[in-house]
C-alpha cells in the first residue's frame, strides 16, 4: 500500500521534503491517557507487548492523537533476549529483572537464535497495525543494538554502571564476542521478520552506547551495528546511539540513512562529524516540555534552525518522559510542522 | 608541617615532576577488607561519615595499603544538603534517600547556608588525619558540585534521568539559580572550612554533568562550579564534571588547577579542548581493573603514553567498583610508578 504521508522515508533517504519530520520516542505509552486506559486492561506491560490487537492500537494512538509523521511498533528491545531463551519481567518502577543471566559457556550454547518462530507476536502486530493505518504514516520498526541487549542478558537488569557487563569485555573478550555474535544474528533475524510485515524502517537503540570508553564502544557494539545496517537492505535504517559522543564520526561512516542524536549532543559538531550524507534526527531535551508552551515553542523553533531543513527528522533526544503533559508533546509536534514548513 | 610526597601538589600547580602522581576515587572503600572491617563495628555509612577517628583511619588506610599519592577525606557530597537541613539516610544497595526535599519557596527559605558548625565532625576527621598522616602525602578536601547537590536536593534520591531537577530549570529558573547559589555559598564555606582544617588541594565532583545540555551546563552548573573556584585562592582546585563532554573547553577556562577526565573522554581531544595550562586527571576505565595483571599493566602504560609525563595526575576514570580486588588496584597504582617514573 502507498503511503500517504511519506515525509520521514523522503528525509530518511536523503530526498527534499516540505517540511522536517516528526515523531517522539516512546510516543505509545504513559503520556497519553487513551494507552493508560489499555494498559489498564492488562495484569502487565509484558501482556501489553504480546497482544497484537491491543499493540495495534497503542502503536496508532499517538497519530491519530498527536499528529506524528510515523508509528512505532509498540514493543520492548527485551523481547530478543526472551526469544533466545531468557524470558524477564517488568514491575512496575523497578524496570525488567531476569531471572537467568548468561554467565558462561554452557549458558550461552543454551541459548536460541531468535527467529519469526519465537517473535510472532510482534510480527502480527506490525501486520494488524498495517492493516489499521490504512497508509497513512509509515511503521517503524526497531531492535536493541547488540551491546545494549548485551548488557541485560549479563547483568540480568539494569544498572549505573554496567560492571558486569563491562568485567566480561576485558576479562573474556572471546566470549562476549560470542554471545553479541548471536544476538546480532536474532536481531538481524527479527528485523527481516518485521520488515516482510510491514516495516517502512527500522531503528537501533543503544541505550547503553555512553558507558564504554571509544575503542572498546566500536570492537564491542558498532561493529555489530554495522553488521545488522549491512544486512537490512530493504528499509532505511535509524542508529540511534546515546551517549556515543566519540564515536559520531565512526557512526556517520556505517551503512545506515539516518543518526540520532541525544540532547546533549551538539548538532553543529555533529553534523560536522557524521558528514552530510546521513539524515540526523532528534534533539530536543525531553525536560524542555515540562515548561510553559512558548518555551517548548521557542526551544523547538531554535533546534530547527540549528538543524537546518534539508536531511532532518525531528524528534526528542529521549524518549519522553512518562509524567510530561500530551498537550506539550502535542506542542512540540505542532510547532515543528509549522515552522519547518515555514523555513522549508 | 612540610609533606614529604608532594607529586600530587607539584603536579596540580604544573611543575615538573620526577614521575606522575597516582591516586583513586573511592580509594578509601569497599575494595579495601581493613575497611570493611572498620564500617563492620558501625551502623552504617553515615555513622562512619560522622566519626572523625574511623574516618580518619579508613582515609588513611588506602596510603598505607595501596601506596597511593594523596588521601582524600572519607565522606559523602550529601553532608552538605544535611548541613543545610536535609537529613538523609543510606539504605545498602539502594543510595540515598531525603524524606524532605526543595519543592518550592518556603522550602529554600527554610534552608540554612552551611557552616563549619554544622560539619564539625568532618572538620574533626580532617585534623585527625593530618595529625595521623605525618606530612607523608597531601591530604584532598571535597565537595560536590551545586548541580550535582541541586539534584538530590529537588529529587530526593539518585533518578536515571533526574526529570525533576531538570523540570525546575526550564519551569522556574529564576527558582532554581536561587537554590543553586544557597548552596555554592554553603560549599565554599564547607570548603575554605576544609582547607582551614588541613586539606591540601580540593576536589569539586559533578557526578550529574552529563545530563545537562550544554548550554544548560554552563548556565545551571558550571558558572556556580566557576564561582567556588574563584574563591578558592588558598590552594589548588580539581573539578571532575562526568560526562560534560561538550563542556570541556568552557571547564578549561575557570580558574581551576586539575581538570578530571572520565573514562569516555578522549586524552588527546581533552588536552585539545582544556588547553596546556591546566593539569589533566583519569582516565583509566575502572572496568580494566576487572582484567588480568597483564591487562592492567598494558592499558595503565598506554594512558600514560597518552597524557604525557607533564601536567598528569593518574586517576581511575570513575569511582574504583566496589567487587574489585585490591590486587588490582595496586597493580594499577605501582604500574604508575614504574612506568612514569622510566618515562620521565
Amino acid at each position: 500500500m502507498e503511503i500517504k504521508n511519506d515525509l520521514l522515508l523522503r528525509a530518511a533517504r536523503g530526498e527534499k521534503t516540505e517540511r522536517t519530520p516528526v515523531w517522539v520516542m516512546r510516543q505509545a505509552g504513559r503520556i497519553l491517557k487513551e494507552y493508560r486506559e489499555v494498559r489498564g486492561k492488562l495484569s502487565g506491560f509484558i501482556a501489553l507487548v504480546q497482544n497484537p490487537d491491543l499493540a495495534a492500537e497503542v502503536t496508532i494512538q499517538p497519530v491519530d492523537i498527536l499528529g506524528v509523521d510515523a508509528a512505532i511498533i509498540f514493543s520492548d528491545i527485551l523481547v530478543i533476549p526472551e526469544a533466545m531463551g531468557l524470558p524477564y519481567t517488568m514491575e512496575e518502577g523497578k524496570g525488567p529483572r531476569f531471572p537467568q543471566t548468561v554467565k558462561n559457556e554452557a549458558d550461552l550454547a543454551r541459548l536460541n537464535i531468535a527467529s519469526e518462530d519465537s517473535l510472532g507476536y510482534v510480527i502480527e502486530a506490525i501486520k494488524v497495525t498495517k492493516r489499521e493505518l490504512h497508509g497513512r504514516v509509515p511503521l517503524i520498526g526497531f531492535a536493541g543494538a547488540p551491546w545494549t541487549i548485551f548488557c541485560y542478558m549479563v547483568e540480568g537488569k539494569g544498572s549505573k554502571t554496567f560492571s558486569l557487563a563491562r568485567k566480561t569485555l576485558y576479562n573474556d573478550p572471546a566470549f562476549a564476542h560470542k554471545l553479541m555474535d548471536k544476538i546480532t544474528e536474532s536481531t538481524i533475524n527479527y528485523l527481516k521478520s518485521q520488515i516482510a510485515a510491514g516495516a517502512d524502517i527500522v531503528q537501533i537503540f543503544d541505550s547503553w552506547a555512553g558507558i564504554l570508553p571509544n575503542s572498546q564502544y566500536e570492537e564491542f557494539s558498532l561493529r555489530y551495528i554495522a553488521r545488522i545496517a549491512d544486512a537490512i537492505t530493504e528499509v532505511p535504517v535509524i542508529v540511534f546511539a546515546k551517549g556515543a559522543y566519540a564515536s559520531r564520526r565512526a557512526i556517520g561512516a556505517i551503512n545506515c540513512n539516518v543518526v540520532g542524536l541525544d540532547w546533549n549532543m551538539d548538532i553543529e559538531e555533529s553534523r560536522h562529524l557524521v558528514g552530510t550524507d546521513k539524515t540526523l534526527q532528534g534533539n530536543l531535551d525531553p525536560a524542555v516540555l515540562y515548561a510553559d508552551f512558548e518555551t517548548v515553542k521557542s526551544e523547538t523553533r531554535k533546534m530547527i534552525d540549528q538543524f537546518g531543513t534539508f536531511r532532518h527528522i525531528a524528534n526528542l533526544g529521549h524518549g519522553v518522559y512518562p509524567d510530561m503533559e500530551a498537550d506539550k508533546v502535542k506542542c512540540f509536534i505542532d510547532e515543528v510542522k509549522a515552522y519547518s514548513s515555514s523555513r522549508h
